[in-house]
């Protein structure tokens, strides 16, 4: 039987009602929750009746294994606290049509994955993390959830289920789709984005410090305003990236705490958050130092001390270029001229595996490039189409 | 006996022990705290042994009554939750000094008080607000603290000491001492502050929502960052004032909360307030049709919308001519060439009494600028020489 795209639709929405919240299609289904162990289990049957080998290895990423070195294809399952219908599950629900259906085809061997806390319930991307080896599990076994509850005792409650780690040999390489969960295909008008670059992420805490006064009674020339620091740190920063950025490079301050907080007291401090992302390394740096330099300049300028947090860093990641070629050429087939190359400005499990096997990656739109809220959603429509150009390229880089 | 320094030391130290805090010289003495009531009992006792009769009115403002018309000299010995020893007590102590060596010298008439709730657990002024007709009985009654308690209730407790509400007539004005609370006196080595007036205050919130999004899917092109819209609106506004104020007005930004607050997500929605003090009327005015306009026209550039809130005010307050001039003079006798006349920053009861007699106000230095801490101080000669310049102001404004 040839791809059934009405069988994936059914199955996507058959795997919302595993934790679906009630508003919406939304879904709470966190890593290792009741709802989404009874969902990897449902997909795991689902796996069996479709002649793959339901494998949980000990995190429990959960494959569907055709019967030889194949071509992977997925995403994951678990949800954000309050996450959409589509985040992750659409990209297993398509894995397991493409698998299905080339089974049924008589090949070629196509295996496919949900993987386990992309969410970061525990750490950033657990699953593939550990999977991939850039995870230790006896470190990841430490981690907790923000209830106290560690990975181990987590994934304790699917040990029943799993199995041993699988060799990543197993898998010729691995594709994964995804909503954009930005506004850009939508608002362009576009059907399907061919993804270059996962970019790399630049995260850090800066605390200026300067002294905390009476608003009344403390002359304008005699302050040291941790919130007016702050404010000449941000315009200036804006003003140096110019030179440095792509239209693809965004940067966010977007947390941010004042101590004391209260509107009759000049700030005496201000830690916030600045995060950089980007697809090329030395920007990143280039970037970095920037911020640095702007921190330690400002500071001095307004009579405070600054207080630079470690980077916390995350590398990007570049999608193979076969895989690519592979993308674009089955896009343009099923979408002529509606397609784009473009970055994912958000972190997928597809930068991990790229680290072990060739990946692409394949997105759809974002009705409103909403998501991680229970209005996430995308037309049936481009769900569709999204799976059909995942599905002749898959066949296209399995043969 | 004239006035008596060592005597008025000795007060001011023994009214610190009521609610002394165990941490310097801080003191823990909220309006109608166990300690506060106990204080204002010691106070009145102090009053009878000096010949002054003792007068509680409804809400616990305290005054040290001479024999017919007089002026009165005083402040409050109520504290901030964690507040200094001198802020208020310092005024107190003092017109109790004053009236007690007045009339040991067989006059003039002078009389005393502390007012009650001046750091406003309740209201703003609480107590000169309800004695000076501002506010009503019936609605300060209402009002909670943080802990949900009433006045009502509170003012219930100390109901067996207090009489009747006062006429303003039986005075004749008001002069009021009290620690600067900000470093302009001892940063330029100056002893007294003779005040011109006490500023007005505005003070609102505003809030702008923009859109909250992913920081890593969200190109900046189509960001609507509330974070983005404050600094810029704070930068306008920083370069609108400079062609309005004088070095005495201030304005602060002293509250932000941005709306979700995590470091990879574009913030939403802002609220902050904005307060700005300055002793002119028709300046503050301005300054809010500035803040106004900038609020608006930042808010349409940036593509989020502006929500403002009510603004709150409490108008400037002009110490009489004729008391500035006798303050002036003294000062030039006890402390020639060490007093310079100043603004006050801060609120203080004077600021009600002026709506109902003629009423002055003198500073001596705070050390550090420190106020509302329990670390607040004063070296004990300033606090005398602020004593000989009050008394001589006093002397003659009472004749």
């Amino acid at each position: 039987m040839p791809l059934d795209p009405q069988r994936f639709l059914d199955d996507l929405h058959m795997l919302r009602s595993f934790g679906a919240s009630g508003v919406g299609k939304g879904v709470v289904r966190q890593a290792y929750s009741e709802a989404d162990i009874a969902a990897r289990k449902w997909l795991a049957g689902r796996m069996t009746e479709a002649g793959l080998e339901p494998h949980f290895d000990p995190l429990g990423n959960l494959f569907g294994l055709a019967a030889g070195r194949s071509l992977l294809v997925g995403s994951h399952s678990d949800s954000q606290p309050e996450g959409g219908w589509l985040d992750g599950a659409l990209g297993v629900v398509a894995g397991l049509e493409i698998a299905r259906a080339s089974r049924e085809a008589g090949g070629p061997l196509i295996s496919c994955v949900s993987f386990q806390d992309e969410e970061g319930r525990f750490g950033v991307l657990t699953g593939s993390d550990v999977w991939t080896g850039k995870l230790a599990l006896d470190a990841a076994d430490g981690f907790t959830d923000s209830a106290g509850n560690t990975l181990a005792g987590m994934r304790a409650q699917m040990a029943e289920l799993t199995g041993s780690f699988l060799p990543h040999e197993r898998f010729s390489g691995f594709l994964e789709m995804h909503i954009e969960q930005g506004p850009y295909l939508e608002e362009t008008g576009l059907g399907i984005g061919v993804v270059t670059d996962i970019v790399g992420i630049r995260d850090m805490r800066i605390t200026f410090s300067g002294r905390q006064n009476h608003a009344g009674t403390t002359p304008m020339h005699l302050r040291r305003d941790a919130f007016q620091a702050l404010s000449a740190f941000n315009a200036a920063l804006n003003s140096r990236f110019a030179n440095v950025v792509t239209p693809a490079t965004v940067w966010t301050i977007g947390h941010v705490a004042l101590h004391p907080n209260a509107s009759s007291v000049v700030p005496g401090c201000v830690e916030f958050s600045m995060q950089w992302r980007d697809a090329d390394a030395e920007r990143l740096a280039w970037m970095e130092t920037l911020v640095k330099e702007t921190a330690r300049e400002i500071a001095a300028d307004h009579g405070v001390t600054a207080e630079l947090g470690p980077v916390m860093g995350i590398e990007p990641a570049a999608m193979d270029t076969r895989f690519q070629a592979e993308l674009e050429a089955a896009a343009e087939v099923s979408a002529p001229g509606k397609w784009r190359k473009m970055p994912s400005g958000a972190l997928h499990d597809a930068a991990n595996l790229a680290t072990v096997m060739p990946a692409g990656m394949l997105f759809v739109p974002s009705t409103g490039g909403i998501s991680h809220a229970f209005d996430e959603d995308t037309p049936e429509a481009d769900l569709v189409l999204g799976l059909q150009v995942l599905d002749r390229a898959a066949r296209g880089l399995a043969v």
